[in-house]
């Protein structure tokens, strides 16, 4: 460690300001800029009419009070992205009244800042002193040290040495060694943590903070038991590292999966990339940029992958909807991603949907290529990405074909490790896109992030006990217990194992896993496909879940489905007078059982209407199997949660059982021309010809008798192994564990 | 008659072919076109791809049998269109294969046609023959005449023969003599009708059609007492007239309001324009245009005027949601209103969201003079409908104004007479809209227009049990009883009256109305405004329900909010185990009671959140008034009802009484950006100062503490009236029966 700290140090003092984020040549850049670069001008503009309206108003820096959407809160979070953005103005601009405004604005939290204790509200596991939370409080930080560089020349010495002793030295102390808990984690609060006190340390020059950064601190003293405030423990189980390089190192799989989701992973992203970028500006020889085979590249490309095709990240683990590529830690991402990762001419089509720039270098560079017509579609691909930080902590895979006419069909599996504290009871889950969104849905987090109205913006009750749990997951429920009862500990302890995996038939794409742990009388596996063919016209997705138990279960399994019940092939009792529950716990109290019904025959079918157009599943079923349609809102004491329907299959009393589904997407219709097009489902049965712990062979036919076959080994993944299994007074034979045969 | 119908036929025999609605003048236009007119190009070209695929896939002419959604409902109904089609592109470019196809066509259904009985599914009141209802074969002739019109020279006479002996006049007497519940009725059945019969005997030179199309039947011996399968009434009481001409004096008001509403209007809307065109060239001396001061005129733009921001209708009685500007019918209204009603420039701009024009001479004009630039803006304005024939039987008035950034803050205030068959009990009842759509909803219909699985695309049992029940709608209901006890023949005996409405106000737009005869006991009294004032951010929607009543009633006063309830100002208690019902019958039976809650002041404020914007309703409430929170959705046992939420304010034992509301649009947060923008409501509480028959004076009150009062007269709508009124110790004078008081 001390040599990489000497070598940084040897860089670091030669360095001049601004150098953190944007750089003397940036700004040289720009300023002799003879390309046009307009995206590039229009934020400068834009940047330009937002602090000059706030230097109007004038600097304020209330005592710190509020929650999350509260005033005090809103004020020093739009103070430090003013700080920023102003200091940024200054040094592109070189007009001298952003320098005095961020000077003045600093100097009234140096005053500030000692007179502090804690955040009145006392409600965090790391409460902070300007926020509720430290984390907040690292956010300012992160920002206010860019703002700094950016003046560090144009204060006098006696300034600096005030802000620094008086604010930026104590916050750096206070959200390292004052908070451990929070500081010395694997999580992205922590990442957070030390590109805070990583990037004041590199404009004050301070060795022994960027130090910390690093390497965290050494002796934190943290019990292993301690949780945070979303039920997350502090400590992973035999991790003692910490610090930015282990955060680098344990934070991602090798495929640059990170284990908290996408909604997380673009948060955790922005102090990532700064602080990179910021060491990469400062101490090139650390190569920073290129550690761990450039983790953080795939990290990029792997958060623009877990997009549906409208850019939206999938709500996965703790995640609020309608999160998106737009959102401004992606641009931040793709524009140093650019800048700094080889101008990948695809990263200037994203850009050019997310209509904004940095107000940097690699901004500029962005927004002249653009002009310079340089950008190439950015098209996502199927992809399979392994969990972990050694890559063996199962996965999550993302199926995607086209349709005709430019849509997309697109199914997520999820059996990656459990996301820590945001992580869901959620084993071998899927969920299912079209070009306009969801069509079976994960329900993401119960949370209403920043709307003071809805808890202070915090996690709501409902998200633990709903949102998390596996009903609310398009999972297998056994005997009405979430996976791993629920247990944090436990899910953390173990995950589910990638069983095959083949995005690249030609009429398919497959992924499979096992999920061994999550009831200790029962293991789990999932197969999910997506199937095309030439004679059908749309493709579609296979769902077939077994379940291996010598003891007799219940099993439930929810479909989510986005939109309103149009048609079932089966009859049904709707509570018409009366609604109750589903359940007492376990994600169960939340659900209004709508209606009950019985299968008319082997399969059921349901057909819903969403967003112009149809969708038909076809689900094998048993005579005895219990139809249910059901609706969040129950135990919902102040309307927290979504009204959203789900069709349930409850399966009771079986032992080892398979559940198989197919979900096609069809037709279309619009209240402006009213003619549906393709109403009905073409796939008219599904049919079970075998099943074993070893194979699953079905069959399902269209409505023209046309007849596909799928061939299943659930226990050899081996994709040479040859397979022989008589039915039906047949031999059917295949090879590896996945054969789809059309007819 | 006999003057005009001699005049008239001494044009009609000196037509020639086309001269319907495509006329050699249009064609030779077109052909000889110079200015570019690409989104006429682009209609053609796309025209000839989908008749060239219907060529190529050859003419099916099934044997009626399915209902609307079906094979055969649907392939008939697209046999018409493209007949029509093909018709048009025979003359414009001149190629045979489209004579031909049509011809070919036309012989198919000229030996089908007299094998038919009536239509096997014997559904409606006047069952059609090729399809379920009279209706559907009327629009079938309308199209087809037109397709006729343009073959007309190509056929041998011999075919013209056949074709007129075995189709054309057997359809027309079918759908005329022999079907006059359909056929002599005001009502938009008998338009279609009425047009059907009068453009095939144009076409056919059979002044006995167009005489009978005009004029009606002269004897029809209908029963007053018959119903359609609306449960409208076939004849209106005292009205023995039929025909075109009676339609065109009896459908609309003086101001081309269409008592059913806009849904209806648009559709209604094709047949009075095609067969008015079609009179309009054969007939010039008719002036059917200038009839009754240029009643169709006015229609196309009361058609305009009655949309939202997003040129969807409001879908006040029976209508389906998202119908809107764009649909064909309106392409239409918008084409011929724009080439024989004055080039009004405002059209083209409609004309180009409708993004498709007229595949004849007006479609060409309209798209030339689109490339020409000369589009204005179409901008809906305030506007004040009266309803009934002579104007007399109340109204309904659209307010709106302006938000910051654009946006828009629109009240509809319905006090119209009774919409027919489709009319909802729905007296003096609201509905508000922003620039993204709806803030409260009126319900529509129960219905999925075409959509098979939903009772065959008709409507459904739940828009007679809910959707046109008083409780589905923004107004006051009595007694748990819908207005007129929900019977047809009372409300349309009666109507709303207007009582004052002012949209020119400086600070204001107001309408107010009386209800006297939906419940024997209480009569109503409502006034709506918007109020706007530079200290407000955004304009208010105020309401003043007023009930009179010598006996103690209960009142319910529901509000249709759309969104997600973020907050309310009261302790409520939400039904968290089990659900139940708000009532048993009037609709109330399909309504779950979510919550009830008691006011905790005089105020009772909820606040939601809908497309990324918030609003806050604050209600003057009585301590003893009971808060429900309910939902739709209850008694629907085959999922025919949305879940959709209410807020409604209960009262008991209450004689005469006032309800005051203020609805408030405010702030912004979307889920990329997370930061809610003025998520808090500004008006803090609203204040009765006083209350009588006569008068109501109120104030209400923002956060900073300003104070605006407003001053109504209930029973002298004189504008020049002065008042007093002594309250709360003070005088207070205003003049006229509305005044508002900005600080």
């Amino acid at each position: 460690m001390l040599t990489i700290l000497l070598s940084l140090g040897s860089g670091l003092f030669a360095q001049n300001h601004p150098g953190l984020i944007l750089t003397r040549e940036g700004v040289r850049e720009v300023r002799a800029a003879q390309a046009a670069a307009p995206l590039f001008e229009a934020v400068v503009a834009q940047t330009r009419a937002e602090v000059d309206a706030e230097i109007k108003a004038g600097i304020a820096v209330p005592i710190p009070k509020d929650m999350a959407g509260g005033y005090t809160h809103e004020r020093h979070k739009k103070n430090f992205f003013i700080l920023q953005k102003a200091g940024n103005l200054y040094q592109l601009t070189g007009e001298e009244k952003y320098a005095v405004f961020v000077r003045d604005m600093f100097l009234a939290y140096a005053d500030l800042y000692p007179t502090l204790g804690l955040h009145p509200t006392m409600k965090s596991y790391a409460t902070g002193k300007i926020f509720w939370q430290c984390l907040n409080d690292a956010n300012w930080l992160v920002y206010a040290s860019q703002a700094y560089d950016c003046v560090y020349d144009f204060l006098t010495e006696k300034e600096r040495r005030k802000l620094e002793k008086d604010l930026f030295r104590p916050m750096a102390d206070f959200l390292s060694v004052e908070n451990p808990q929070f500081f010395n984690r694997i999580h992205n609060h922590s990442t957070w943590g030390c590109a805070a006190v990583g990037m004041i340390g590199l404009v004050m020059r301070d060795t022994q903070l960027v130090h910390r950064a690093l390497y965290g601190l050494r002796n934190d003293g943290l019990d292993d038991s301690m949780l945070d405030n979303d039920g997350g423990f502090i400590k992973t189980d035999g991790v003692r590292r910490a610090g930015f390089l282990a955060q680098l190192d344990l934070s991602f799989s090798p495929d640059g999966y990170f284990t908290e989701g996408p909604y997380y992973l673009r948060y955790a992203m922005t102090p990532f990339l700064l602080f990179a970028k910021a060491l990469s500006n400062h101490e090139p020889d650390l190569k920073i940029y290129a550690y761990r085979d450039s983790i953080l590249k795939k990290s990029i490309y792997s958060l623009l992958n877990l997009t549906d095709a409208q850019g939206r990240f999938f709500p996965v683990n703790d995640a609020q909807k309608g999160m998106s590529w737009r959102a401004r830690e992606v641009v931040a991402a793709v524009d140093i991603a650019y800048a700094d990762f080889g101008n990948d001419g695809r990263l200037l089509s994203v850009a050019e949907k997310q209509g904004r720039v940095l107000l940097d270098g690699t901004g500029f560079r962005v927004a002249r290529d653009l002009a310079k017509g340089l950008a190439r579609p950015f098209v996502q691909k199927p992809v399979f990405f392994r969990d972990g930080p050694d890559g063996d902590k199962g996965g999550l895979s993302v199926l995607r074909m086209p349709t005709p006419g430019g849509g997309e069909w697109c199914a997520v599996m999820k059996y990656s490790a459990h996301g820590m504290g945001h992580g869901h009871f959620d084993k071998l889950s899927y969920s299912i896109y079209d070009e306009t969104g969801e069509v079976v849905q994960d329900y993401g987090a119960a949370r209403w992030v920043n709307i003071d109205q809805k808890g202070g913006g915090r996690y709501l009750p409902e998200n633990k006990t709903f949102a998390k749990q596996s009903i609310a997951h398009n999972t297998l429920v056994v005997n009405e217990m979430s996976h791993y009862d629920g247990k944090v500990k436990d899910a953390e302890a173990h995950h589910p194992d990638v069983y095959f995996t083949d995005l690249t038939g030609k009429n398919y794409q497959v992924a499979a896993a096992d999920e061994k742990h999550a009831y200790p009388q029962a293991a789990l596996h999932r197969t999910v496909a997506l199937l095309k063919d030439e004679t059908l016209k749309n493709p579609l997705f296979v769902d077939v879940f077994r379940v291996a138990s010598g003891v007799e279960n219940q099993y439930d399994l929810p479909v989510w489905f986005q939109g309103h019940l149009l048609s079932a092939n089966f009859e049904y009792a709707a509570a018409t007078d009366t609604l109750t529950t589903l359940g007492t716990k376990n994600g169960y109290q939340h659900i209004w059982r709508e209606a009950t019904g019985k299968p008319a025959a082997d399969n059921a079918q349901i057909t819903w209407f969403n967003n112009g157009k149809f969708f038909s599943l076809t689900s094998l079923v048993s005579p005895s199997d219990e139809l249910v349609f059901g609706r969040t809102g129950a135990h919902d004491p102040e309307f927290n949660l979504r009204r959203d329907p789900c069709f349930l299959i409850r399966r009771k009393g079986a032992k080892s059982s398979v559940f198989i589904s197919i979900l096609e997407p069809h037709g279309a219709y619009n209240p402006v021309a009213e003619i549906p097009e393709d109403p009905f489902g073409h796939i008219e049965s599904v049919r079970l010809i075998f099943d074993s712990d070893a194979y699953t062979i079905f069959d399902f036919r269209n409505i023209n008798g046309r007849v596909w076959t799928v061939f299943l080994a659930n226990q050899n993944a081996d994709k040479s192994a040859r397979h022989a299994v008589r039915a039906e007074g047949k031999m059917y034979e295949w090879t590896g564990p996945f054969a789809f045969r059309t007819p």
